[in-house]
């Protein structure tokens, strides 16, 4: 039926594009937007454009934000003399949950791939040398994930970081190897956090 | 993070309201959009806005159509003697798969079951009558579910229908009991079909 009618697979085939969603999954999401209110469909299609245009990086951290400087780095409470290296967006998020973390981060947006073609100039690390470069940075901790990549990139971040005179430090082995810290619980990641330890 | 995203949060937020979206599930598609280019994140918006207004119900069969009347109502090549009456439309897609079924639909939107208010002039079974009412029908083949309120609603639906002299028919249970009839696979659904018996 959904061959008969077009705006439907159509919706569908965009909800498919989405990360994480098969076929099933996207047609069932599109006949559910059928189901919605005329002024909900609205605000969901509002919410799309809104999200897309409004939100960019923080120029700054490189974290995602809908204002000029991103709330955590415009916050002068905080010590901007500790930075957390994370390698997305979704991490910061976690890391906040924690409650327990009052430095401010970096967000790399990936890691050392090379396999996959993603090149040490494809992360925002110049970004970082810059901000360590300015003299104020004490510490960075590297938060990228305990896996093969994700300590790669910590390796190579603390062989140009730790010339400039800044102590290196890792999350101390509470998370589990192998997994992905979005999914870390916050016992796990305050642990982590006190514990880290020297690169 | 998503607390300082305003348009993140109330993006994850629309996913949510889809069926079936938990909260991880909707944040990480929220996520998904910022990644989008800028025109298929707006062909997206548009998509909603497209299939919510111009998807409508057929008149005749009730179903999901963006023609004035369905492709499977208009078509002079199917067998408008036979209805054959289902719950919702995403069933008529399953059917469809068949390519087996020629004659026409009749989509209920719903079930019985007066535990959660959904009592017969809430379905679309007026409609069906006035179908059988204009003489044409020589059979209604009921493929509701085969559940307690798949069972009851055909019962109802044989008892409203026998006394118009059309013959009335249920899926054979080649439909494996208790199953939703979304998910049946297309032979399972052609055997059913094929030994469909008088109620």
């Amino acid at each position: 039926m959904a061959e008969y009618i077009e705006s439907l697979r159509l919706l569908a085939e965009r909800f498919g594009r989405l990360e994480g969603v098969g076929k099933k999954t996207a047609m069932r999401m599109a006949f559910s937007v059928l189901e919605l209110e005329l002024e909900d469909a609205q605000a969901f299609a509002q919410a799309i454009m809104d999200a897309r245009e409004k939100i960019h990086l923080c120029p700054v951290c490189q974290n995602l934000t809908d204002r000029e400087i991103c709330p955590i780095c415009s916050d002068e409470e905080r010590d901007h003399g500790v930075i957390c290296v994370v390698t997305d967006a979704r991490t910061v998020m976690a890391m906040e949950k924690v409650r327990e973390f009052r430095g401010v981060y970096h967000v790399l947006h990936g890691l050392i791939s090379p396999m996959n073609g993603i090149t040490p100039d494809k992360l925002k690390i110049r970004e970082l040398l810059s901000r360590v470069g300015e003299g104020e940075v004490e510490e960075v901790i590297v938060a990228t994930n305990p896996t093969v990549e994700g300590e790669a990139t910590a390796m190579y971040l603390s062989k140009l970081l730790k010339p400039l005179g800044v102590r290196v430090t890792r999350l101390a082995y509470g998370v589990p190897v192998g997994a992905d810290l979005e999914y870390a619980d916050e016992i796990t990641l305050f642990r982590a956090l006190e514990g880290r330890r020297d690169v």
